[in-house]
């Protein structure tokens, strides 16, 4: 008997994700994905280019990639942004190369982005997946914060009161998470298993970047 | 500074879930719940009453309420299904009063059915959560349902043919899983993820049963 009588019917076929992690500033978006990172599940983080100074704790070409104002205005000129912001005076601005090349290759891809870029990302690639961290409480959202100490006074209040308007924007996401103070692999471990869900829809999503 | 300045937003309420799982005969629907209980995730597992016998491996109140075509006529009397049905000329019922008593705990409700089942289920909670289990290839699940010997070679050949009709209802399903040979930990995880995930839902299914 032959062992490969195929199915009756077409399975699903699932082209690679566009996964857009989200959230207000400090809410720890880059600590759940440096998580994930350090837990080897399989996917392509995009790294995004800014002007932002490079804090002491962040890697070059990991955490970001640190480009001057003039190498970020030729990116720009050259078209080559899937989008691209000013948050706090500095410019971010993610490589629509990148993901395509990484989507090409087969892989997921993963991008954390502010909520703003989150919502051109959502007009431009609509049927990406869409993932929303809120802190536990606005207070922890303060506390860590002050714990970058990287800014004066001012901005921090400034960040505090534009998070409650980002938080606004959280229906606009397909999920939610509480990224719970200590409990990094929690937050990792459910956005694997949203990536991993996603992969089981009758429906797949279609990503064209 | 006080420690619990609430978000200025609500967070999504998810009710607990219905969870449906359904695939054709000898897919491993009851093996996956098995490991699902073995690993102690915290689910209330809908235990089927059935006029089927008992299988030499089957435990009563934990694989199936093993009961009388009489018991089940009266419970179909008092109207205690939320949906019942004759397969392969044996009775199958599942319990309205146990979902409602179950989800009223606050329990995430999973409740294994044939696909025909599974089509009424959809008619009545068409929030559940419905998930298809699939087999490699057809051999296999041919392999499978030989493997019980427990019915005469013409059952066998209507198992298949009915297992093909059946795969033709998985586009009515959310999520579908390849339940592989010897994979019964990867079945158990991704069922467990697609539960996680739909927690995580900024717009939470309502389940009214």
């Amino acid at each position: 008997m032959a062992d490969s009588i195929p199915l009756p019917i077409s399975l699903p076929q699932h082209p690679p994700l566009l996964v857009v992690v989200s959230g207000p500033s400090a809410v720890g978006k880059d600590a759940a994905l440096t998580r994930m990172r350090e837990l080897n599940y399989p996917f392509y983080f995009l790294v995004t280019n800014t002007t932002r100074p490079k804090r002491p704790e962040e890697v070059e070409g990991v955490d970001y990639h640190f480009v001057t104002r003039e190498q970020f205005q030729e990116m720009e000129g050259n078209g080559d942004f899937l989008e691209h912001a000013v948050v706090y005076g500095y410019d971010y601005g993610n490589s629509r190369r990148q993901v395509r090349e990484a989507l090409a290759r087969g892989l997921d891809v993963i991008m954390r982005i502010d909520v703003q870029g989150a919502a051109t990302i959502k007009r431009l690639v609509p049927d990406a997946v869409f993932i929303f961290l809120l802190p536990p409480t606005l207070d922890k959202l303060e506390r860590r914060l002050r714990k970058r100490r990287t800014e004066p006074e001012e901005y921090l209040r400034l960040r505090v009161h534009a998070a409650r308007l980002e938080m606004s924007e959280m229906d606009k996401f397909d999920y939610v998470i509480v990224n719970e103070d200590d409990a990094l692999d929690d937050t990792a471990d459910l956005i694997y298993s949203i990536i991993r869900a996603e992969k089981c829809r009758v429906k797949p999503r279609q990503i064209v970047v």
